[in-house]
């Protein structure tokens, strides 16, 4: 039972109909467990455990998805601070499904974090305008500048280098995937999951143990759609640019906006939209604009 | 201002590449806003109120959305008790992203339902099994047996018809969708929002205000893939069948199996796949095996 619930992909008997006729038969698909994040973080002499989350996810690299997650929201400003990430040892039957990460320094954690998280309110109410503020709190900066650029074929081909990445979805068809690309167009640390999120928090929490973080020089192409987290989430790690294969939200686009970076949507091997920050892509055929926004 | 905050779609420029052409026009975006939902519990002759979630959403439907989520989520317990869902009043400016629902009934209100979805632990860990347990505790039920039966043809015409209602859809490119179908087919109550659970939560809402629950005799149909938490929201409508557009997740197929319920994915108009409960779909060709479990 221990290392089951470590698979990526599940094999299911299946009723299938096509072509007017049904038939059962295996198939796979994306597995969906529980991954609960824990946070040790030094008191005095002591140690104290704070339960953190409880997320959905695709089981595998479930260190990064809980060093990313514990980044992204804000839970740890410091990635520095992070000592490690190991699976609970106490844990009986051990299903791998509880993540301890330790932390060296406690005024790298924020407890209100936990809380922000779930519950934001204020006397003024909630809208977009104040869900940008409110991660400007939590640390998000405007991107760099200047560090980032591609040309225009290198984004048109993005997506099928990271669909080519894919080995879950290729069973399953059902799991979004994130990766990194740099200025030549080349597409790395690709992570599948279930949660469009977890899978961004995955590549990032990549960069969190590598210690490679901001991702000033990178950018994030994400299978999906993108939205308010999955900006937020790219932001908190640096990265100038977003390119999804899906459609932005209008937060997302106002996000983009306001903290200087590029967005892209709709992309495939035919081309794209560009929702801000058209100046980080070069050889635009025809571009005047420096920006759509 | 007031009302901007309750369109589903915005207009933006945005930078398009299509044929090696590269020109700024406008688009339409789906709109992606927080919605804080408040529960005003009476207590003696007071009334208390409590904070129960933050949840980005596309405007629209916000009082079906606010009562789907208490209800699917286990926070109030008997749909009936719920007295009335409104905007919050003394929120200025009114943008119309904060409501407040009331209880007329205290003892339908479980505030331990506020830390459960967030943070569940136990000794043992965290596994698939023990969210299905977890979801029995919080009230689930098998659904109700030999109450929903529907054609083959039916369910292969279930995709096209969700398609056909979905009006931001067309405009964004963008969008989830969920709606209720019954025994001829027929899809109704259709709801859209950048996120899946909430457009989910969206019907099952509708179901809550009109008094309509337990939804035995009508199954779910949703644009996109299938979790755990749409099965555990459709469990709590009663819905004895969902189909998807897309595919299910392990832990989706686990609980439909659990719960009695039937769970299609990959339906579209050619065929689709049938990974629990076959007997609710009538004349599939040349079936034999009562179930694919």
């Amino acid at each position: 039972m221990t290392m089951a619930g470590r698979r990526r992909a599940a094999r299911v008997r299946v009723g299938r109909l096509r072509q007017g006729r049904f038939a059962t038969r295996g198939d796979s698909v994306a597995v969906e467990e529980p991954l609960e994040v824990r946070l040790e973080v030094p008191d005095g002499r002591d140690v104290r455990e704070h339960p953190v989350s409880v997320t959905m996810r695709t089981p595998g690299d479930d260190f990064e998805l809980a060093a990313g997650f514990l980044f992204t929201e804000g839970v740890v400003g410091d990635p520095a601070a992070l000592a490690g990430v190991r699976y609970c040892r106490s844990v009986e039957p051990q299903e791998y499904n509880v993540v301890t990460a330790s932390l060296r320094d406690p005024a790298a954690f924020d407890p209100s974090s936990l809380v922000r998280n779930f519950y934001v309110t204020s006397s003024c109410g909630v809208c977009g305008k104040a869900s940008l503020e409110a991660v400007e709190v939590m640390g998000c900066r405007p991107v760099a500048r200047g560090t980032l650029t591609i040309g225009e074929a290198e984004v048109r081909a993005l997506p099928g280098r990271l669909r080519a990445a894919q080995r879950v979805f290729d069973r399953t068809g059902g799991i979004h995937a994130a990766g990194l690309f740099d200025a030549s167009g080349g597409v790395t640390v690709v992570r599948e999951d279930v949660g469009r999120h977890n899978a961004v928090d995955k590549v990032v929490g990549f960069l969190v143990l590598s210690r490679e973080l901001p991702g000033s020089d990178r950018g994030l192409v994400v299978s999906g759609r993108s939205s308010f987290e999955i900006l937020q989430k790219a932001a908190m790690a640096g990265f100038p640019m977003v390119v999804a294969v899906g459609a932005p939200s209008s937060l997302a686009v106002d996000f983009a906006r306001r903290f200087d970076m590029t967005l892209v949507g709709f992309a495939n091997r035919g081309g794209y939209n560009v929702y801000s920050g058209s100046e980080r892509i070069g050889g635009l055929p025809g571009a005047r604009a420096a920006d759509a926004g």
